[in-house]
């Protein structure tokens, strides 16, 4: 049942979402869900749920739903993993870092990690993932970018290294196609439902790679590649592999944001330097500019600079997380004013924690939604420990 | 008279040694030349001062040697400017921070500032210098090359910098040669005598350079560029300008070096990147990828990186420098030793001081040079101050 809830859910709102995230790694999708169900989450996480499910929030409904999805990727011939299967990549619960600016700086949307993906390949993907580093960069390359990306992934899968990308033309098709050449493993990261493969014209080299690496997506099938899904599909390249290469970017470029996530994450962020002459390159040196960018000219340097942090791809560290550890400033503030024992309105505990009572009157359903606080009598005291 | 000491003993020697440039700035070119014609310092000086003389060392002998130089230059119709001169660039100075080791790191090799650089042009040279880029790379420079570097000194050119190189066939040459054609000021810092310019297939260049910006060299007349004097020579190019910016560069040149005395004198180094496949980028790459290298595209780049430093071109801080501020840790752990009144012999002033016999032996009588201490009777003690 966990399993249908997990897909439920993770279909329920767009990939990334941080409160939704938030309640399903505090409480587990079964109490996640049923908070979404009567509605102690935000109205638009109940609103965006609802309109997907097509009927009203209802447990059941929700694992129905799930259970109809996990039917389509049987018939479709692709699996769904979870946070809680075996191969799933426990390196994108670093994607809570950056989601919630343990790392200092906070990203500008939502990174939330995904729970779930659709997977199609004959790879364990924790293991496709273990090793392997992201090439992104410019759909409109040029012959040198094609040729750098090719070279690169080319000598990467050579040393046993995954080549994870994103499926687009240019930069991202030229580093798949060589791994696939070299007989290597490589990933493609879908900003789309996993049965349909944008772009079109890289139908065959989808197919390709769903036989002979891994085809993976964060949304249901049929879903669309919205603009926007390419910019949320990126951090989940980012947060796979040991390190992203960024090889070809004009000014304006959705792979620097890649390259962003792989800076906001701590891995290391890797430049392919160019031509100064060449708009395609003008990007990438904008990107050298930034403090903690690395040049990068060879396969020798990529794997020198990525090699180096191999054990930052290890689980999170699994000393207990305390309760309030990923609440927001916030919340962990309004919990400090929370009484234990006899229950106080939402101001008072705002003047006892130092809050606006609009902070707190925000906070306080939040809390009481992750199973921190209790709302008993318009006033709220601390939950006791399960 | 100390016009000709300086010019005197700055032919004595290959410029940048760090022993002579040491006792003239600690008591003037006077008591130095008469601490080298009394063999008060160490043989190898003695040695190669007596060889370039050409008779026997002393003190009117030095001075006729300047005086004749300072003949040879009229007739050549060139200046030679002196550390004690209005137009001397005191930016120069900042070369005894990395001939000491100030900044943590020893250079390779002795890179004292000149004492004396031979001039041709019509301006003040420490004008000229004021507002300066160094713009160098490789000699066997691509087309690719030899365009950005005369983008990027025509674009600084036009916006009042000077550029600074070393009058070499390919970076070098685009440089000086955009900066004339966009009628701005470029000075060539040659790595021999200023009679004789290197190499020959410039010499229209480095006749237009004389007239219209500045030619400089350390070496007196008809000194031919030893391999050696192009590595002597680069931390002028380094030490004169704001900042350095490496174009093209393989593997293994000449030009890097430059870049590395940037870097030692905490002055931007600037690294133009290029494609990865171009040999005669990879060593432009390499610099990218060490430890504070800045990658640079365009001249707004450059500018805005020299821009920051402009208040570093000032003169050093004037705060009265201790006399042994200026003496190798050895020497000035010796002096600790000394005593003040009753002379010790050399043996129990390293042991008060905690060195090896040896290094009292070898410190001691250049400290009695620098005039920290006395010889007294086998024996030494502090000098009185004078």
């Amino acid at each position: 049942m966990t399993r249908e809830l997990y897909v439920g859910l993770s279909a329920l709102v767009e990939p990334g979402n941080r409160e939704l995230g938030q309640i399903v790694r505090r409480v587990g999708p079964y109490v996640a869900a049923d908070a979404l169900c009567s509605e102690r989450v935000s109205e638009q996480l109940v609103g965006a749920a609802t309109t997907r499910l097509g009927e009203p929030l209802r447990l059941p409904a929700v694992e129905a739903f799930g259970a109809r999805l996990l039917d389509d990727a049987d018939r479709l011939g692709v699996r769904i993993v979870c946070p809680d299967d075996e191969e799933w990549p426990s390196q994108l619960a670093h994607l809570v870092r950056i989601s919630r600016g343990y790392t200092g700086q906070v990203a500008d949307r939502d990174t939330d990690p995904p729970l779930a993906l659709w997977v199609r390949g004959p790879h364990r993907l924790d293991h496709a993932l273990a090793r392997s580093v992201a090439i992104v960069g410019a759909r409109a390359a040029t012959g040198y970018g094609n040729y750098v990306a090719g070279d690169l992934a080319h000598g990467l899968a050579e040393s046993g290294w995954t080549v994870v990308s994103g499926g687009a033309l240019g930069i991202d098709g030229a580093a798949h196609r060589a791994a696939l050449a070299t007989g290597g493993v490589t990933v493609a990261v879908l900003a789309c439902g996993i049965n349909r493969p944008y772009p079109v014209s890289h139908t065959g080299m989808f197919e390709r790679i769903g036989e002979e690496g891994l085809v993976i997506s964060e949304w249901p099938p049929d879903a669309p590649p919205y603009k926007l899904r390419f910019l949320i599909r990126n951090r989940v390249i980012a947060a796979s592999s040991a390190g992203t290469v960024l090889v070809e970017a004009a000014h304006r470029s959705g792979a620097r944001q890649t390259l962003g996530r792989a800076r906001l994450l701590g891995r290391p962020a890797l430049v392919v330097p160019g031509p100064v002459t060449s708009a395609m390159s003008a990007g990438c040196h904008e990107e050298l500019r930034i403090e903690g960018a690395r040049a990068v000219a060879s396969v020798a340097h990529v794997i020198e600079e990525v090699g180096r942090i191999g054990t930052d791809l290890a689980p999170l560290p699994s000393t207990p997380e305390r309760p309030h550890d990923r609440l927001d400033p916030t919340s962990r503030q309004v919990l400090e004013g929370v009484p234990i024992r006899k229950p106080l309105p939402a101001e008072e505990i705002a003047a006892a924690a130092g809050v606006s009572g609009r902070d707190a009157r925000r906070s306080l359903p939040m809390l009481v939604a992750l199973g921190h606080v209790e709302a008993i009598d318009q006033g709220y005291r601390l939950a006791r420990p399960a």
